[in-house]
């Protein structure tokens, strides 16, 4: 078939041979990552680890304490009360998210969790360690990473950029209304639009392929119409409150380190045989976080 | 549940009410379509249309000869040699893009389609009535719509965007080696870095949420590793080619229209009560291209 070109796209893709163009990188992203220092790794925290385990497979989540840490604490307390066991998946909306939770009234299953939290749509940006990106966003004056996510700010104030696989909490028409008990995520063209309106507390690490082939609702939103048609969720639990044995050791790269920095450029200017223009831009969304399992 | 400010969020959301912010638009995006006058529709023309039947449904897909002529045409050719009639999708790769067509050597099949063509990755400007948005772009100086398509320009030559949903012909190293045998469709974030280095053919009108969740190849690329993953095409049609009974009268948005311009502004500046910020601007590939059944 005619789409070796099509494959020279992905990110196990060989490093270009021939004459380098202007001043890319040389490296594909496969060798950048080989050739890493560990040190530019961090192993995430079990403290900060979700285990959702689907009748078809396991995804993991990272929670991200550092923009959500009112969410961060909640959505534990809910997994350590195993509120989710038993919930399930409730809609899947064609190029936007797939969402889960319970039916309204199970607060009594909620353990020491709160009803409502105050609004973590946005943190000062002060303290944060930005990895800047230098090409321009539709949204945001700045965009760039911090804490191994992506993120935005418009100089006073920084938040979380609802790029595909991030994870946020629902929410009612009031902004103290969402408490991590609802939780969806994206799963298609950035919806960048429900930035600042809505928490933001993380991002699917594995298993996102689990979530987006979810069949789509045919009710109004992409809610199912039916319970029959909803995935039941067997359990969500916090990876520091399983046995060690169950556990995933789960390394992903420093955004603020510099083979990080080399990721990005690998990615802006692309050197592969099969690309007849190297670009020379990229858009935060399509920054890849990579991960590895120990 | 708490997703009710989720359900907010969608393309069927009610006008919000109160007082109106800034001079953001008064009226929902529903509403502004249905008060849309009907010369601000185009009727899609059946000789763009390919009709691909799957065991689980129909995809709808309009081709783009404004900008890909040549592509279109041999598209066409294969379509009427049946060439797709027990084609497989053979690709589907986590947030990128789904792939079909046949194993190699089968150009047998073809018809009087050409087995290679020359690239059409961009075309000039000269000629083409744009609607521009006003929001930065991180890949392109100018953004827009042209003939129902999202499109970008550097100036002087313009090209069609990836965005999701829209469907592009696969080719090998060499520029010419694509013959639109091969297709693909974006079923995740915009992969803009594949503009200008292959030809973008059109985009699915209907049923893309067939194509998106066909489950994740586990070979390299998203590639299924035996022939038994992949899912069979029943057959693909041009719409000219097919009874007028079978035919589906889709009409489009026209993006050069006044309507398209209010929806525009109704996705940029979001109104409905859930919105606490109502945002102010809006990605390319963001905007939708409302279609509608007559």
């Amino acid at each position: 078939m005619r789409f070796l070109g099509l494959m020279a796209l992905g990110l196990l893709a060989a490093c270009a041979s021939g004459q380098p163009r202007g001043d890319a990188p040389t490296r594909s992203l496969a060798e950048i990552l080989e050739q890493s220092p560990s040190n530019d790794w961090r192993t995430v925290d079990q403290n900060n680890l979700l285990y959702m385990q689907l009748p078809a497979g396991r995804v993991i989540i990272e929670l991200a304490p550092d923009y959500t840490p009112l969410h961060a604490a909640n959505i534990r307390a809910l997994a350590r009360a195993h509120y989710w066991d038993g919930a399930a998946i409730v809609r899947s909306q064609e190029n936007y998210v797939v969402q889960w939770g319970r039916d309204e009234g199970d607060t009594k299953r909620m353990g020491s969790a709160s009803e409502t939290l105050a609004p973590e749509f946005d943190r000062p940006r002060s303290g944060v360690r930005f990895t800047w990106l230098r090409d321009p966003d539709s949204y945001a004056r700045g965009v760039g990473f911090a804490y191994g996510f992506p993120v935005a700010s418009n100089g006073r104030r920084t938040w979380m950029a609802h790029c595909y696989g991030m994870v946020g909490a629902g929410r009612g028409d009031t902004a103290d209304s969402g408490n991590g008990a609802e939780l969806y995520v994206v799963i298609g063209h950035a919806p960048r639009h429900l930035d600042r309106n809505i928490a933001t507390v993380g991002r699917v690490l594995q298993g996102m392929e689990l979530l987006s082939t979810m069949p789509r609702g045919t009710g109004p939103l992409g809610f199912y119409e039916t319970p029959a048609e909803r995935t039941a969720i067997t359990s969500v639990r916090l990876g520091s409150e399983l046995p060690a044995n169950e556990r995933v050791n789960i390394e992903a790269l420093r955004t603020d380190s510099a083979t990080f920095d080399q990721v990005i450029e690998s990615r802006r200017f692309r050197r592969e045989d099969w690309f007849l223009d190297p670009i020379g831009h990229i858009n935060l969304c399509n920054v890849p976080l990579p991960v590895r399992v120990r």
